[in-house]
């Protein structure tokens, strides 16, 4: 059994979720809730933030993005956590597909359409159409269905920029308590500024809708196009008897918390994440699945970062980043597929991949 | 070994492309050459036309089309051969994907987006930027390589009405004697009006580029999206060790042209069609073949429509329709994968899908 994997249910859950065949599925959205000043640090300045999840779809397949020029990291060298997704999914060799469910920019890489549009800030509006909640579910659905004909195990991870302040709002409008518990991808979480918004948006909502409380209604008013979107898949994937991981922190929990109120039989599904979403003092990934469906495990993998030889990688340790574009669930999935994928010589390769993708081409511009 | 498969090769091509695994993709695209007055049936009307290949995809999920009212048939019954395509997947449990190669509509399903606009009339127009097709050879690749890692035979089919007047055009630029050799949907193949249009759309390129004799130049000039588009996942696939079939009639014989031009390893590709194109007298697909691929089979299913109850699929036999969609190409995926499955009772499942999805509909229009 791999040594870098612990799992909230014990070593059979972990087991229970080795894997031959894995496919990865990233799905990318946005949400202009992103758009709040000081909601999200994904995408440098307001501007770039639309840029956020369709480079991460390029940076998976081409190393590099085609949308936006530059290095997808911060001036001091805290990569994208596409850059571990990208390492974990060539050295486990398992493939992987894009799913476009509302991005505002769309990547130059070959993307599933499920022909949604990007959400509205739930501060001032309601964040979709309920016929869209129901498109990205069924679309979804048939997508799940397909890959899970050719997969024992698929792995769902997602990039949208603010997306755990909509995880909070839907988690809340369904009896959740998620109050600081959501996590985020700065080391000092704006809890209280998630908050007000999400109090702002329920209020709004509930002088919008008798039927608030609604699992579809909610995700229509205070949600996202990426929880739709990746719940039909795992939905589909699931009653096809496959598999499945949902690849992500807290956010995953809003989605697990729509399939259990749309009646989705949940064996077979677990959340994959990193140790550093996990051990987040900031934030209760464990707490908050524990709340929505006990019964379902939360893996964690260990990539032993705080021994990286690069900063901006032990920064994950530290507080920053931490999780995004599936990085965890990619990992986990390389270990699960293959014992011979550690974390460290993960940890390894991903510092060569930082070196060749990040790294030279900071240099290339500084110099340049 | 099946008893209803043939091959140009011998009995050992066939049992070369057997498969667990089998996975179907199908291309929509569309090209304005299709509004040429007389070049294509697919669609009954010239304003129906851009709706035919989306009402494909629509029918190869849903057994019904939501991008046009009433049923995927000719008022006297003959049905779309998505009908084929779509009960060979059910029967064979095949998973299926859909290609966006610049269908003009979109249609509801979930499908892979490449980014392309569709073509031009090559009558008057180049067909496409020569950026365009090396897009599609590109996201095509990427595409194919993720389905050869879940797959051991990748199916790709296509539709784009007026797809082998285009054909024509580029198999001429390059060099292949395809007058009067490529099919039609109807059993009066409008061949002279095929060739006036590709002298015309000839002397026309060869105005425009001094360089109309290369094969990216050609397929620009002359194509239309789907040929690179089927051309690139085929190359992705090929290229990871995965078996592929161009699903197929004489179109497929561009496809693989501009493969071959490319410089592309064809071992473990095949031509896959129904005998309906094969037999048919009014084209020379096995010749084409030979012509452009000579160590390439092309194998035939044998779905004794002629011996079918029902007159609008008996009509296959005569001269209409007779393939699209992949229809040959995943009746030949079901028959490879499972020995329980025979054209005889691939046609009595054909049947049945005919009363559910297309007559009993006809009958609700009719009295309703």
């Amino acid at each position: 059994m791999p040594a870098d994997i612990a799992s909230t249910s014990g070593k059979q859950s972990i087991t229970a979720f080795a894997a031959a065949d894995p496919v990865f599925v990233c799905v990318i959205s946005y949400t202009a809730t992103s758009e709040i000043p000081g909601i999200t640090v994904a995408g440098a300045n307001p501007d770039l933030i639309k840029y956020t999840s369709p480079a991460d779809a390029e940076f998976l397949y081409y190393g590099k993005c085609m949308c936006v020029e530059g290095v997808p990291a911060t001036p001091d060298g805290k990569p994208t956590p596409a850059l571990i997704t990208r390492t974990a999914l060539l050295k486990g060799e398992i493939p992987s597909f894009v799913v476009d469910a509302g991005a505002l920019v769309k990547p130059s890489v070959p993307f599933f359409s499920f022909g949604l549009d990007s959400g509205r800030n739930i501060l001032t509006h309601a964040a979709m159409e309920k016929s869209a909640v129901k498109r990205a579910l069924e679309l979804g659905e048939i997508t799940g269905k397909q890959l899970a004909r050719l997969s024992d195990l698929v792995v769902i991870g997602e990039s949208i920029p603010g997306g755990t302040t909509t995880a909070l709002a839907v988690l809340t409008a369904l009896g959740v308590d998620a109050k600081f518990k959501v996590s985020s991808s700065m080391p000092e979480n704006p809890h209280s500024l998630k908050n007000r918004v999400v109090e702002a948006a329920l209020a709004r909502s509930d002088s919008m809708s008798q039927n608030a409380g609604s699992s579809l209604e909610a995700v229509a008013l205070l949600g996202d196009p990426m929880i739709p979107s990746v719940a039909g898949i795992a939905r589909g994937a699931l009653s096809a008897g496959c598999r499945v991981m949902l690849a992500g922190g807290t956010q995953m929990t809003a989605v697990m918390l729509l399939l259990k109120l749309l009646d989705t039989r949940l064996r077979g599904l677990c959340i994959g994440t990193t140790k550093y979403v996990m051990d987040d003092r900031t934030s209760d990934l464990a707490g908050l699945a524990k709340a929505v469906s006990p019964e379902t495990p939360v893996l964690t993998c260990d990539l032993h970062l705080e021994d990286s030889v690069k900063p901006g990688l032990r920064s994950f340790n530290q507080g920053f980043v931490k999780e995004g574009v599936g990085a965890g669930g990619a990992s986990l999935a390389a270990m699960l597929k293959s014992d011979k994928i550690t974390g460290r010589n993960l940890m390894a390769a991903i510092e060569k991949e930082y070196e060749s993708c990040i790294e030279s081409r900071m240099g290339q511009i500084k110099s340049g």
